[in-house]
């Protein structure tokens, strides 16, 4: 009997080893850096968050204060490669000066592109001239559309879309689309069948292998296929707004503005922002996988009430908090 | 023997609340809200201070995050009125869009004067324009000459001057001159010779009072002078510059920069710094009451050796901290 107990503990440290070592080796993360709304408070931050994917990293909004929070969450400064900032509230974009200039003396060269409605300029032209003089990097502006659902970006690993919100503003919020990866050749087949290198390629492709005798091995012997691409959709700041639902349907993890309670339903209405009952409807109506909650309004001290009405209506609900990492 | 003892212990809780009235009653006091340099940290913010004089506040600098070091340390927003800005890189004054948005959502009335060199406009007008449109109140901008010594406001309580500093850019200190306080009225002299009340204002002034029957009493019988008038002086930045000395002697309080220590010298040269034997350097040959160092390079995890080479020439140099308060 002992001896079993003795063999339990010793087996768990490997599951658990097993589970840490899957989280470190998801390459789809969220890290929340700010999930506060307008007015300052001690408890949250301005919104700011950095999507991991594949070794690169993808912020989305930039409040004030978000360089400090990279510091604080040690997240690489010069791992950054495109801004996305959903609307020109100050609250969403205040952060961006100071990031912009430390990237300069962290002595950055690869381009930065902001993708931002195109009242950006207008903000960020006049603070590069008084305050970046000579900046080692370029800074590329691109103008979006926040009205409509359009491709916004793509490279290697990801697409980024825009989902028009219904806000004071024109607001959008960020569809990451992971691409799909190659399928995993099965290395014990192709040794066995002798398959040259020049046609892993093809075989990766899809294409069946045909040998010197003409025999042909069905694609599915060779390849495994990879883990399906998976899908975050960030939508802040927003009204109750159902017309979002196709676009976010069976997302992996949605985040969802939940700045007011049910109590404050009035003021979500004149201010163009959610109850967290609101945000939970459309988790629940679009079939997402995982909710997360931010941008709670500064009379909230805590989240008991935001994360209860979430909860009734889509169960599991997670509240976000500064210095979370949420893997898909 | 033991009476006396408990008798001491008794009068000694006395003394400790009179130490601590007089230290609540100061009525000239510097918050520390950042005194970090250029770089992030999670040590330091960026610069920031508010002086709080006989109940009105006046910012120096605004860094990145200073609205929220306001809500740490309890510092009122609605009190503030005057804003100073030393010069226009971003360490000093990023944190101005958000404090004066989040100003507007709070209601403000009352204008706010920020007084800084004149690219200020160039930088705030664009952003005050796209963030905030149907602003509750009035942001004015009163453009300084930093490269000489000048008054630049003064109100009831207190007269503040530009005082030129040494910097890759326009850039200046800045020196509070408390106003003189009214005597105080000695009450059992006025009684004793029932001096009417018309003839206080001219007593406070400093006329002797001449009784019905012609008798003259001496103004000195009659008030009892207010404590002396009190200075601060904030440099920051501003490499070695003696030249500042004749602005600052004797001051009650010298903030000066102390971005590096002398193993830096060349660098602190290079960038337009001072190290911190140098700041020292400035406090004793001015003669100042007090010295406090601040704006400390990221490259240094702790203080200490800032402090060391600096109380080798200035002994009882302090060292800023964030959330530290200085009374003079």
């Amino acid at each position: 009997m002992l001896f079993f107990t003795e063999a339990m503990r010793f087996y768990r440290i490997f599951a658990l080893l097993f589970i840490f070592t899957l989280f470190f080796m998801a390459d789809f993360n969220i890290n929340i850096l700010g999930c506060g709304s307008a007015l300052p408070t001690t408890r949250h931050l301005a919104s700011s968050q950095v999507v991991d994917l594949r070794d690169k990293l993808y912020m989305i909004d930039c409040g004030e204060g978000t360089q400090l929070q990279m510091r604080r969450m040690r997240i690489k400064f010069s791992r950054l490669t495109h801004i996305f900032i959903s609307h020109l509230h100050g609250d969403h974009c205040f952060g961006l000066p100071g990031l912009i200039s430390t990237l300069g003396m962290l002595g950055r060269n690869g381009d930065l592109v902001i993708h931002a409605p195109k009242e950006i300029e207008e903000y960020m032209l006049p603070i590069l001239k008084v305050f970046c003089k000579g900046l080692s990097y370029i800074v590329r502006f691109n103008p979006i559309d926040p009205t409509s659902y359009t491709l916004i970006m793509e490279d290697r690993s990801v697409a980024v879309y825009s989902i028009p919100l219904k806000h004071r503003i024109p607001t959008c919020g960020f569809l990451f689309a992971e691409k799909p990866k190659e399928p995993h050749i099965i290395k014990e087949m192709t040794d066995f069948y002798e398959v040259p290198v020049r046609w892993m390629k093809e075989i990766k492709q899809g294409k069946d292998y045909i040998t010197p005798e003409g025999e042909v091995i069905a694609n599915s012997r060779l390849i495994r296929p990879a883990t399906p691409p998976k899908r975050y959709a960030y939508c802040s700041d927003t009204a109750y707004y159902p017309a979002i639902i196709p676009y976010i349907e069976g997302v992996n993890l949605l985040y969802h503005e939940a700045t007011f309670t049910e109590k404050e339903l009035k003021r979500a209405k004149e201010t163009f922002h959610s109850t967290a009952a609101q945000a939970a409807a459309i988790a629940r109506d679009a079939h997402v996988k995982q909710l997360v909650i931010g941008h709670y309004s500064a009379r909230y001290d805590y989240t008991d009430e935001l994360l209860k009405e979430a909860n009734l209506i889509y169960p599991g609900t997670i509240v976000a908090t500064e210095g979370m990492v949420l893997s898909l």
